[in-house]
């Protein structure tokens, strides 16, 4: 205990430096094929061709009469009609015309299609149950209103490019291509796991020198919010043994491992030390930022595996969750535009600088006469403060102090890092 | 069929009278009480406040050593530890401190902690292992770095407000203050529903006169995307009977059912007529808007269930179900805000107007120099090719066209609602 280090022994890097490191050693996993179903929110590992054409015929886009364009406005005996999902009785000639609906095929002879309010009843037989004789009012076009073969899509066009992500639409596209088995990169396995001796579940009554743990449920929730598998480590004590064999264990069901606590300056903060017995090639352990300085990242089994060792502070493992992790796994899942959205937010308060790049929280609003939208920061920004996550939906990304520049003035456009829903 | 409607019943009503109908008929479902687990995107139905305060105890920031600030700088004697999640044993005195580590509790008599970083050994006993005399190189301030009870948490705080959505970071508050049962409003069961005799499965092969069925794959994928339970009530045929047994039946399992198709003019939409028999008040059944404006709306069983039969038209089918469905089902599930977010956009090229208003797809990307973002639309809109929605991240609001506007010009701004990740 004694001589433990003073200070700390990791060099301190730049926030884009970690960033780069992270995204550097997290690589895109395997493929695997499965069901239609089962990949929304998934990155393709291959492109998707159409094998057949939308529509596959000539498909009416109204409800109303299939015609022969020359014949021009006025009358037309009904010969019959098509409807969606049969296949028209006979052709259509000079004079004649086919009743027909949105989406069914074009009968042969057609050429054009008038809508439903653009013509009169003239005739009917048996009751009305059938109509004879009807009236083009408006002279119809060649071509009007059909939906040629393949111009939704053409046969064997590319559908779905390989690395895009497949939400609901893509989906749609998937099932009318009838890509049932779709090829996918495989989702990171996260396990999260709190550290210390400090912390009780979220049911049990306090004791005394204890707390809750929050962040096991909160870094939980970030990554299944973003659609990835977790599996929860639980907490494990601060002994070298406990730790120890808590991550060999986990090491085995997991890709990534994410902890929280224990890679302060402190005598029972033994992550890296336990890191390194376990082979682990430890990339950085302190970041030039606030929240989040103490943010440790390392690679084991030869960079099949990431470690993220997170502060313990509940402010500062979401946001470093948000800077690093999200962003791994991304990539690691076939995004290979892994990066957090940044917009551009006007400030609405006076904000003091830091000596290091602040990631404060905020909420941000469209107002009526402002393209640009309003910041607003959600009170006490201390790392401990966990109320200041609430609502937020982005991350303010303040610049560090400079002899120049000690404030920021309200209504300053500032960089704004999208963490939830807009 | 001879004497069927020509023209529709239905008055043509503005998107925002419609979604002004939906909105009055989409109510708050009953509470329920749910493990903290299981709430993940709902929304609070009571404000929850902290029993306890946090910390519990004043708690140390760093890693150092509690002092007496009185004592200034200089040498101290080390009477023993403070660790996490232990109480320490002894009282600080002057000329005396105490080991201490990040979020441990601090010693009786200690008014202050100095960082590890701002200390030397001055003297270690038992080879190293046991800290004897420390000196402090940097005059203490009193209460530096010591976290007071309750400065994060008060007792008794308010930390949710009702109606709040329960996201990470606030499902992480409801673990701190020990909140694992939560009252929740109940979520909508959404059932959704295909409607054609053209309609084949993804996995089937085509045949003549038939597409596979898209439309439901996209929706249940939207709907479960924002968080909400689906059911799959498969695909209706194009009879009365048919529609009217499988609507009948699945209002039994659903509080909303959305179906797409059955809604146009032709003889076989059949949906408005067999909601008739059903006891339905149909609200609305034309929208003045582009695509879309066949969209109908009802309530059924004295309004506790909604209805909504979008289009048939993939493209028509996903913008509506942006536009009604998702802001209904937001806000029976007790979002105070239901709307989707609108933000303005910098189109990237010149649009020529409709006569109705139109909801472009388009990729939202932020340029360097611009705070605003700019918006460039998905190619061809037509209405049935659904690879228009491919990617797009925002629905661009297009004004109808006037005498005076015909013509949008490249770089100007446009509404563009939110409807996927930015
Ligand atoms: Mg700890
Ligand atoms: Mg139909």
């Amino acid at each position: 205990v004694a001589y433990r280090p003073r200070q700390s022994p990791y060099p301190m890097i730049s926030v884009e430096e970690a960033l780069g490191i992270v995204l550097e050693h997290a690589q895109p996993l395997e493929t695997e094929t499965v069901h239609l179903r089962e990949c929304l929110g998934r990155f393709l590992a291959d492109s998707v061709y159409a094998i057949d054409p939308l529509p596959p015929f000539p498909a009416s886009i109204k409800d109303g009469y299939a015609v022969l364009a020359a014949d021009g406005a006025g009358n037309r005996l009904v010969i019959g009609d098509s409807t969606a999902g049969s296949v028209p009785k006979g052709a259509v000639t000079s004079g004649y015309c086919m009743r027909i609906n949105t989406g069914a095929p074009l009968p042969v002879g057609a050429d054009s299609v008038v809508q439903v309010e653009d013509t009169l009843l003239v005739k009917d037989a048996d009751d009305g149950r059938t109509e004879v004789e009807i009236k083009i009012m408006v002279a119809p076009k060649h071509g009007q209103d059909i939906r040629s073969v393949g111009s939704d899509i053409a046969k064997g066009e590319q559908v779905l490019e390989k690395s895009q992500k497949i939400g609901p639409s893509e989906l749609g596209i998937l099932a009318t291509v009838g890509a049932v088995r779709v090829t996918c990169y495989k989702l990171p396995v996260v396990g999260v796991m709190s550290t210390g001796n400090e912390l009780l579940e979220p049911d049990e009554a306090l004791q005394e020198g204890k707390i809750r743990d929050s962040n096991r449920t909160a870094l939980i929730a970030q990554v299944l919010e973003q659609g990835f598998p977790v599996l929860d480590l639980g907490v494990a004590e601060d002994t070298t043994e406990a730790l120890f064999m808590k991550l060999k264990e986990s090491l085995r069901k997991c890709d990534v491992i994410v902890t929280s606590g224990g890679v302060s300056m402190g005598d029972k903060d033994l992550l890296k030390h336990v890191l390194t017995d376990l082979g682990a090639d430890i990339k950085f352990g302190r970041v030039f930022m606030k929240p989040g300085k103490p943010t440790a990242f390392a690679t084991l089994e030869k960079g099949r595996k990431l470690f993220f060792g997170l502060p313990g502070n509940p402010v500062s493992a979401v946001v470093t969750c948000n800077l690093y992790v999200i962003p791994a796994l991304n990539k690691m899942a076939g995004n290979l535009c892994p990066w957090r959205t940044v917009i551009k937010a006007r400030i609405d308060e006076q904000v003091h600088l830091d000596p290091r790049p602040e990631y404060h929280r905020a909420v941000l609003t469209w107002q009526e006469n402002d393209p640009i939208p309003k910041a607003t920061r959600t009170g006490n920004q201390m790392s401990s403060r966990l109320l200041s996550m609430r609502t937020a939906n982005v991350l303010l990304v303040l610049p560090p102090k400079s002899m120049e520049v000690q404030t920021i003035d309200s209504g300053t456009l500032v960089d704004a890092m999208v963490i939830g829903r807009l």
